[in-house]
């Protein structure tokens, strides 16, 4: 393997850290995890992304001499041009972080920084559900909800690096308090940590439901995860639950198709692994709300890249030309 | 006056018909209005068109033969592609009506067509108050609320050209009723037409104000002009409506912040001559709800052309290398 066929790329997210050796046609060629624990700090994250790293060269039985560069992408909000973490809710402490520079100083290769969201929807444009479709916009639906967008088959990033921050935007003027401090954000109302919260509320409240089964018994472990898989079994509140999160996706998705008039919505994140449970409701939805003209042209997909969708995109985004290291 | 020089230029728009000569350099060297008086049908419509071109074009000492081409903006959903106005709620009727073939075949020039918005945005990012902003979206609040997206440089228009409705994005799920069928969008809330219908339901409860003074004392005359009138004298209730509207519109101009980063949003529209009555609200709001990064790097301005961003938009759009015609 030459130093030309694949690249090294990073998924710096808030509960792990995944690090991929990546070739020119997006296939996975090594790959390895580890828990990011933020709450140890930033050195110390960094050294378990330097361990992945030399890891994953040893496994592929390379040197870091074999790369001519590498990439990250990482959750928060991200100065590409910087190479800087700005701030990341989900990794606490990083505020100003000088990542690129850092991991050069460390690792000696050209280091590319992109936002998670972002990268993945780079990652299934170039090697997933987005193939050959040059306008498209991404929603990973997680413990948040984020999102990047593809115009004319490019990444669009905005003027300062933030843009496709789609899970606030405000659908309900008279909603619940989100983290990012506004109200009625779609993340706060569609996101698997709304699911949970809804689950265990209601279970708090006495409503009779299978839910708790999932979770061993202890109603503070529910997650969207235990919520999906009493759905799945037939759970009325469970599916009452996912029903309400699809509904208010698919009022985002139906603002989404208003304003882009995209040939293509992609869901991604652990809450898309919910299937057509989830996305049959948010389709119905979307259809009732948006546009007729628009939604005809729109098709609404699962992301195909699943785990990987930000690790491949991430090394897609270090080879396109004219991206800054 | 070549025919290099010039182009013309119409402003089709539910209510009148703008027409004009413009200059390379975005300047009105003749311009005429008449009504569309949509309700006499297409034919009369393009009738009224044809006999303002005539009008302008004698009026310039020119003839039909002096120019290459022609341009026209209209109200609704257009395919520019195609030359088609496929609906447009402003003008009763028109349901895919062949516009640019019509008028190629009665004035003998090729026709550009675009959406009226879009063309807005245009109009303020070639000559306006977007001059050298790549990335900026324009939003009209006027009857309704529309908007047109400018991505590096270039008008954004989707895949089947309709994007830019951000007038019809939900920002309250439990909202009143839209024209467009949906609930909560925040053409509902903040537009013209939500402000008057909130000022005629208020003065209906009684509520102690002049703005029926300013129509006449009839409170079904009362307009989004009327409540502005009696605003700008310190009515309590006019400010109060106008308030409202403004909170609801800094919600949307900070759900485009959030979602596209852009460098500017200009306000546009009959609204918008309220001024900072409306746009001090709007920026208030917006910053307190749109993430902070991306707001930094925002400038909320608005619209330079005012009446004419649409014409001239038009007259940039068929000068376009590629549009076609």
């Amino acid at each position: 393997m030459s130093s030309h066929d694949s690249l090294l790329a990073i998924d710096l997210g808030g509960t792990k850290i995944a690090t991929a050796l990546v070739s020119p046609a997006g296939e996975i060629l090594c790959q390895e995890y580890v828990l990011t624990l933020a709450e140890e700090g930033v050195e110390a994250v960094i050294g378990r992304m330097v361990a992945t790293i030399d890891s994953v060269i040893n496994k592929a039985g390379l040197s870091r001499i074999s790369f001519t560069s590498m990439a990250i992408a990482a959750a928060g909000a991200i100065d590409s041009d910087k190479g800087i973490v700005t701030h990341s809710p989900n990794l606490p402490g990083w505020r100003d972080i000088p990542l690129r520079q850092m991991m050069e100083e460390t690792i000696g290769l050209p280091t590319f920084l992109i936002n998670d969201a972002s990268a993945a929807a780079l990652g299934e444009h170039c090697f997933g559900a987005g193939r050959g479709v040059n306008n498209l916009v991404y929603i990973t639906v997680s413990t948040g909800i984020g999102g990047g967008i593809i115009i004319d088959g490019k990444l669009y990033t905005g003027v300062s690096g933030s843009a496709g921050e789609v899970g606030h935007m405000t659908i309900d003027v008279n909603g619940p308090r989100c983290s990012c401090g506004n109200v009625g954000c779609l993340e706060v109302l569609a996101s698997g940590k709304a699911v949970a919260r809804e689950a265990q509320r209601l279970i708090a409240q006495g409503v009779k439901t299978r839910i708790v089964d999932f979770a061993e018994g202890e109603p503070s472990n529910v997650t969207a995860n235990t919520v999906a898989a009493a759905a799945r079994q037939g759970d009325a509140l469970a599916l009452k639950i996912v029903s309400k999160a699809a509904t208010y996706l698919g009022i985002g998705i139906a603002n989404l198709v208003n304003i882009f008039n995209p040939e293509m919505i992609i869901i991604g994140g652990g809450m898309a692994k919910m299937g057509d449970m989830l996305l049959d409701t948010a389709r119905k939805v979307a259809s009732e709300k948006a546009f007729q003209l628009p939604f005809e042209h729109l098709r609404i997909v699962p992301s195909q890249l699943g785990d990987n969708s930000a690790v491949l995109g991430a090394a897609a985004f270090a080879r396109q030309p004219g991206t800054q290291s």
